[in-house]
């Protein structure tokens, strides 16, 4: 049948989806899910059909932005709709479902259908239902990271090249260390071509933060170069296009917050793979409120990444960190950023834990590429940020993907205080989140939080445990509203030993801060 | 936030979905899957909400038909958006993909918020995926059914009320025995207010076929009435709006052909409960080319259906019947409705099989409810029928629901010969289904296949297997070509011993129907 198409003018946000009027679609037996060929002159593609009851004109077909933009229409031309297969993917899907293992080929056909349009929405929801309610083993999970990285844009580099990456689980609030650990170790002569995550549900991602100080988005030609003549880059992996895969089954993933966890490997190491890299360190922060509860599932999840970075031809180190608490003093984007500009440039009173944290994932890469001996990287790394070294190579990237000007501090700043005499016993890292969200982070980049207590740490009566920052009256009254309910700080009598992070103390910069943002 | 609507004009078929362009979105914090309040004048709604990237107006807010007519716009109205929570509903989802068995409460939220659209497709997706990955138990199975009688529409009759009900798990061309149980169960003064489909893979559902001699899209006021007066009818179930629930939940199975026990036994119970069924029979039919393949599949169905029968107050009785071929000779919606009146009328020649399948499960039904001694259900049933009293309840229930002029037999009748000469000793259901379907069955109701051949005939060289009928050349050029290659008959020299159904041979009426259409 010939039909008029009908510009629906909505993006599906990458499946190609036409649609029906009931009446029409019944006229030639189809079916919500149906697979339909359109031909326009001579453009053909395969859409996904769905059919509707009213409020759509009955004999026309409908377009999604997609399929519309696919079909090269020019005015006045007619589409021809034709029954079609539905892919093979589909299977393979069931079979998942079904609890069986997928091998390589049928893997990587779901996602290339995946990234070419093929499948609606409720089609990857029943993968990602399968790999969640049934698992994926190794060899497919190593396989799910290979399909997603070849169907997708790839850096490469000559052969015998040490490309060196980190990733860290998250969960723990101002745990930057990122922009510091790439500056190190690019300084130390190796590669480092790093994409991060923006913010989905904290209040800052890498990217974010990173994007307070330079350009985070750069084309795949542009960073060609830079990791050429700089020999590293921090950019923003969604700009990139590496993983498009990923992406598009992180938007099905999210209405339920639900993370296969072999899709979660997935995701993390197609990463790391799209970029070539061959020598990784994974930072896999416990504690009672991070994604990671218990040292169990912690040292599980260990395993797992070392077995399939070995398949991969990685070489995999995995770190298991204190996740008790948020790192550094600033939660949110422009706030995290100056701790990390402090530690670079060795600034007195820079956050410890944030400083010790980076100087040791910094030497366990510097060891794995080979640049310094077993036990003597951290050394390394510690020199290299003292001599200005590290802080030199960050302002190179910076000036490569391209400075920008920081945002000027939040206009209000509140602290937060103590009801009670006492000893911190504990940080709730999501309501400190949480609050930092409400505040404005990462949407206002200067928003935030400030820390100013950590655990251990003696607190009076009427001392700050925290301060708000926000440019917004209302985002202020809003967090401190929500703060008198519950700021995520116990504070008692220290009758427990209260267990530290082997990382030193911090010594709380909001003053400073605060003082700073006045001028 | 206040925004200027924008009418997409398109249904979702259920959910309440707005949508904002991205940056709109990331400005207010606002994700894929969020839900949001909306506010106009004094209505409110909650919708889920989408997230494009171009093709539609930043700062505006998309809706959908279901969502723009639930806000009861006027022109120049503005949408106040403010986040709400998730329905916990998501929570109980979550919990099912775990693994987890839900209790009564935590089903009927999901069944409640599936019926008022507060679930997006992608959510209900991982409901069945998790339904049909980690099963449903009885408990789960008796709640899920509770549920979507309860979120519907419901028909109740006085206290006591004997109220009968028939279903078959389907599968079996020309199984029409519906609308001829029906007169004679009612005929012997037994309440029998049956629901039933319509096609969806198959040439006719019983809703098609009847719908070719009376109306079968009744609303509830006018069911009541029929009942009361006449005893009984027989409609389109989705008329009704009697399991709302399931309509919603089948339209997400269908692109996977997904049918996880609990909920195919829950679609169906519910149907029964909804209009109150105390004695219900339930046919599963056994053979290779139908749903269900073997004996033991059928056992433990049969166990299934006795044990949620017992948990919902109904007395359910299960027979396992033959499955290996086709029932009666029309394949097709008209073509199955003239057997159906054959037997009715008693007119010699109608066909056997079908003749004595529905006076066996009349006679069941006739039992269970006390009419018949033990034993006796069956010479009742077959009194009921030559007497005329069923063909006359039969005319009452058409003139009731409304009557209508039958179609012409269609245009074209074209053979289709054996090549062989030998025994029948197959005939694959799924093959006979899918060339009725592409003469044109069940959208031209007068198309479909007869069948003259059954298995145990002997036939012929050049002889026909059955008879092609459209209203179409090109249907049936296309049913031919299709049959060259694959008619469904396997042709021997009778080594094995074909196993018959229990039910007699029957004597194919195509001649006589080929005749009757060239009047």
């Amino acid at each position: 049948m010939r039909l008029k198409p009908y510009n629906l003018k909505i993006k599906t946000g990458g499946p190609l989806v036409a649609i029906l009027h009931e009446d029409t679609a019944h006229q030639f037996d189809l079916h919500v899910g149906d697979r339909v060929k359109l031909n326009c002159d001579r453009t053909e593609i395969i859409c996904s059909l769905d059919v509707t009851k009213n409020g759509f004109p009955k004999g026309r077909i409908g377009l999604f932005t997609e399929a519309y933009n696919a079909l090269n229409i020019d005015k006045g031309d007619r589409v021809e709709v034709s029954p079609a297969e539905k892919p093979e993917s589909l299977l393979f899907i069931r079979k998942k479902l079904d609890g069986k293992a997928l091998d390589e080929r049928e893997i990587n056909e779901i996602i290339k259908n995946i990234v070419h349009g093929e499948l609606s929405p409720v089609e990857m929801t029943y993968f990602v239902s399968g790999c969640y309610a049934n698992g994926l083993n190794d060899a497919e999970t190593t396989a799910l990271t290979r399909a997603i990285v070849n169907n997708g844009k790839k850096l490469t580099f000559k052969k015998g090249t040490v490309v060196a990456d980190k990733h860290c689980i998250g969960g723990v609030p101002g745990n930057r260390v990122t922009p510091i650990v790439i500056p190190i170790v690019v300084a130390a002569g190796i590669l480092m071509p790093k994409t991060s995550s923006r913010a989905i549900t904290s209040p800052a991602g890498t990217a974010d933060a990173i994007e307070t100080v330079c350009n985070v988005t750069v084309n795949a030609q542009r960073l060609r170069k830079i990791a050429d003549t700089v020999g590293g880059f921090m950019v923003w992996g969604g700009g990139v296009d590496l993983a498009a895969a990923d992406d598009k089954l992180i938007k099905i993933r999210h209405p339920m917050s639900l993370d296969p966890e072999g899709m979660l490997l997935a995701s993390i190491m197609a990463k790391k793979h799209s970029v070539g890299s061959n020598i990784v360190i994974i930072d896999i922060p416990v504690g009672k409120t991070v994604k990671i509860p218990d040292a169990k599932s912690a040292q599980h999840l260990k395993k797992r990444f070392i077995t399939i970075g070995k398949m991969l031809g990685m070489k995999v180190q995995v770190i298991i960190t204190d996740g008790s608490q948020p790192i550094g003093a600033g939660i949110g984007p422009f706030l995290e950023m100056i701790d990390v500009m402090d530690v670079l440039q060795n600034t007195p009173g820079a956050p410890e834990d944030l400083r010790a944290k980076s100087v040791m994932e910094a030497g366990i890469l510097l060891e794995m590429a080979g640049k310094a001996a077993k036990g003597k990287g951290r050394a390394m790394a510690e020199q290299l940020l003292v001599s200005g070294a590290a802080w030199k190579k960050f302002q190179q990237i910076v000036r490569a993907q391209g400075k920008k000007r920081p945002p000027k501090m939040a206009r209000y700043q509140e602290p937060i205080v103590s009801i009670h005499d006492g000893v911190v016993l504990e940080i709730h890292n999501k309501l400190i989140a949480h609050m930092a969200r409400i505040a404005g982070a990462p949407t206002d980049p200067a928003s935030g939080l400030v820390i100013v207590k950590k655990v251990g740490d003696k607190v009076k009566k009427g001392e700050p445990l925290f301060i708000v920052h926000s440019n917004s009256k209302d985002r202020i009254a809003y967090t401190l509203e929500f703060a008198s309910k519950q700021n995520g700080y116990t504070i008692g009598k220290n009758k427990v030993a209260v267990v530290k992070a082997k990382t030193p103390k911090v010594k709380p910069k909001a003053e400073q801060k605060k003082k700073s943002s006045k001028k």
